[in-house]
């Protein structure tokens, strides 16, 4: 069973305090192996990977054979169903049209002086996407991943995927098709990290690797970061469902399990302003739990870090779900709307009953790559700023030198900094003698 | 001397590549000193921080003084001269209208089944600014990380400054002040940032710490990411300058000194199609740094990392210039527009003769927060986006839940992830009983 909170309850906010610094993940420390294999990686290159992807992942390969081919990736591809094509196809069209509109826009205009200011976005020009072998392997975070690098406009986007003792998932090709992406490797763990940040003599290194991992492929993102970018490193998924009475139990108890079904390490609360309701969808997740394929691992999930709390009203219920900014957020009340605009800090909102949380993860339109652990409070899903960046731009006039020179002259002689002075006053004394 | 080097050389792209991978900054290793700190300050709150600020800045504090008061604040601003009061606030207002049209449009929109989605901007609540002490405290920095955090609409903005022996810049303070900083505590190092990352009794949590500081600064900041949000950790600072002849060698000297100056790690760099001007620049710079008042910092970093560089034309400068990937790049040149649409990745571009760097340093308005060591290939200068996260919206009615819902009933089952198909299917079937 999971933890039942009441805010009615004396000892409430000691409850839910613990709640919100349970620790849900042990991660293995991982990161003297994998710093010894980015050192191998950099210093012997193809043969590194090679032996590494034979070590770990039971497959023989050579410089030729590193990248999948058209033709492979031609044969996979017609292996998908028409059904799973047709449900891909029309996830890309959303994901796509919904990043489309992400895209930011210049700006440039002159000052009261004179002076031209403004800004410009320009892509990455190479990135690398990491995708997960075996079990984990998510066609539809491939399309996460690499449909906003494509629409941001990133020229070379390319893929690492192990493929344990050679077995592909043909979804994942095909949604890396669909996507657009340029190149596919048949590599995966720290050594792939490695081989993108860096490069090998078959693999051009990249600006910028995102997608998730496990502990090595982790460790290894935070080890490159800097070399290239990265994104998120993300922890166990989490959603918190708040729900009036008006709602099917059943439908609330399958939402809260289809996070919990990812991962022990998941977290699934649901917070109602009705202590009933709040039993009764306990005893769906019960009900549903005798059956459910993963079980096992949604039982222990909702088990350990579930939660099902009891407010006196939705105001109290928006305020605690500040407090978590959950990473997925359902508001399954009579005006979600009125709810979502109290809501601060989440990294994604669905709206009324009718917008199951896994509508997101798939064909909703918004990315799926969202901030974990309570990091909704200072950081945003992925998006297609993670794929470009800004220059800002400055160009002064005469006039608008001398309007604002003295000031910036002034400001570098307090820091002691007189070249930064001088580099101004230099020009003002010549421009004055004209 | 600086390096001199020519395209037209045979060994030309060995020496750049040398030029492009020198290592300028080796980092002490404080990382086992700073995690004891922040482990101390997490066991030990204000008593902590007061021992680490008596031991490291010699000043005796207590939970009632970490704070300056109004009152000390008041005391301080009052010894700021009418010139560099006036510097300042002209530096405050441009960089508040200049960040001002950076805020991002919140979007909503109805898709074809009537599903609506969208995505939300909201300031993260709570920000802490680390501003160096001593010779590094310059109130610029903190004009440029304080005014984009409050336009922003951060509502809690603290900032930790230590004060060694009790000194305090009345410069940053009055900074403060006018970019409506909230608290500021005379506190630094890895116990300031442990202090602002988990809160004490004296001083509350933030979500975000921006702002530069030293090895032990920089080592914390990495080690409380992920409890808080945190900007770049920044490299020593670079310019490249990208002039023709048509320049005064002695302008772009001073150009080049105003990034030296910084530090001896600091990289000045100029491109020119003149090989002429090229050694007229170099000349100018060691007759400006017969006199420099940081001659010493200047002439190091100079004649270590310096480098002319002579191109064919303006394109191979361009080609160069992204290969870089500077912090800052001046276009010094006929048409610095023309140039300027051929550069991909740059920190900030100042465009003609009359836009010295140090015009960016202060009063331009763009920020000067900037990505260094080639990160400008992925990553950007500081804006209000640091200070603002995004919330996706996502919101289904009956029809477009019953259009797009057995899409991702499909995927979920090629994910093996049954409970993210049953919450779709559960609402699909009870709607077609209706």
């Amino acid at each position: 069973m999971p933890q039942f909170l009441n805010t009615q309850d004396a000892d409430f906010e000691t409850q839910f305090t613990a709640l919100l610094g349970a620790k849900r993940e042990d991660s293995p420390d991982v990161d003297a192996v994998v710093a010894e294999i980015i050192a191998d990686v950099r210093a012997r290159g193809d043969a590194a990977v090679l032996e590494l992807t034979a070590q770990f992942d039971r497959l023989e390969l050579t410089p030729e054979t590193l990248r999948f081919s058209e033709a492979e990736i031609d044969a996979f591809c017609a292996e998908v169903s028409d059904e799973e094509r047709a449900a891909l196809e029309l996830a890309a069209e959303r994901i796509r049209a919904y990043h489309s509109r992400q895209m930011p826009s210049d700006d440039s205009w002159a000052d009261a002086n004179g002076a031209t200011l403004g800004w410009r976005w320009s892509p990455v020009s190479a990135a690398g996407l990491y995708v997960p072998g075996g079990l984990a392997s998510y066609p539809s975070s491939v399309l996460m991943n690499a449909i906003p690098a494509k629409v941001a406009g990133v020229e070379r986007l390319a893929i690492v995927v192990p493929t344990p003792d050679g077995i592909a998932n043909p979804l994942v090709l095909l949604a890396a098709r669909l996507a657009g992406v340029d190149e596919i490797y048949r590599i995966g763990g720290a050594q792939a990290v490695a081989a993108l940040a860096y490069g090998t003599d078959t693999i051009a290194p990249v600006d910028k690797i995102t997608g998730p991992g496990n502990a090595f492929v982790a460790a290894a993102k935070r080890r490159v970061f800097g070399k290239v970018g990265i994104d998120m490193i993300a922890g166990p998924s989490e959603i918190l469902v708040i729900a009036d009475k008006d709602n099917n139990p059943d439908w609330i108890a399958l939402d809260l399990l289809s996070q919990a079904e990812h991962d022990e390490s998941a977290q699934s609360i649901l917070i109602t302003d009705d202590n009933g309701f709040g039993k009764a969808v306990a005893q769906a997740v019960e009900k549903r739990l005798e059956t459910l394929e993963r079980r096992a691992i949604a039982g222990a999930s909702w088990r350990d870090f579930g939660a099902v709390i009891t407010v006196d009203d939705l105001d109290q219920a928006a305020a605690l779900s500040n407090r978590i900014a959950p990473e997925h957020l359902e508001l399954c009340v009579a005006d979600p709307d009125a709810l979502s605009d109290k809501i601060t800090h989440a990294g994604a909102i669905f709206l009324g009953q009718f917008t199951p949380e896994a509508i997101g993860d798939y064909v909703g339109g918004p990315n799926h790559v969202l901030p974990t652990a309570r990091s909704a409070r200072f950081s945003s899903g992925l998006s297609v700023m993670d794929f470009l960046k800004r220059t800002t731009l400055s160009k002064m006039t005469l006039e608008s030198l001398r309007a604002i020179g003295p000031a910036a002259a002034t400001l570098a002689k307090s820091e002691s900094l007189e070249a930064h002075g001088l580099s101004v006053l230099a020009r003002l004394e010549a421009l004055n003698q004209k």
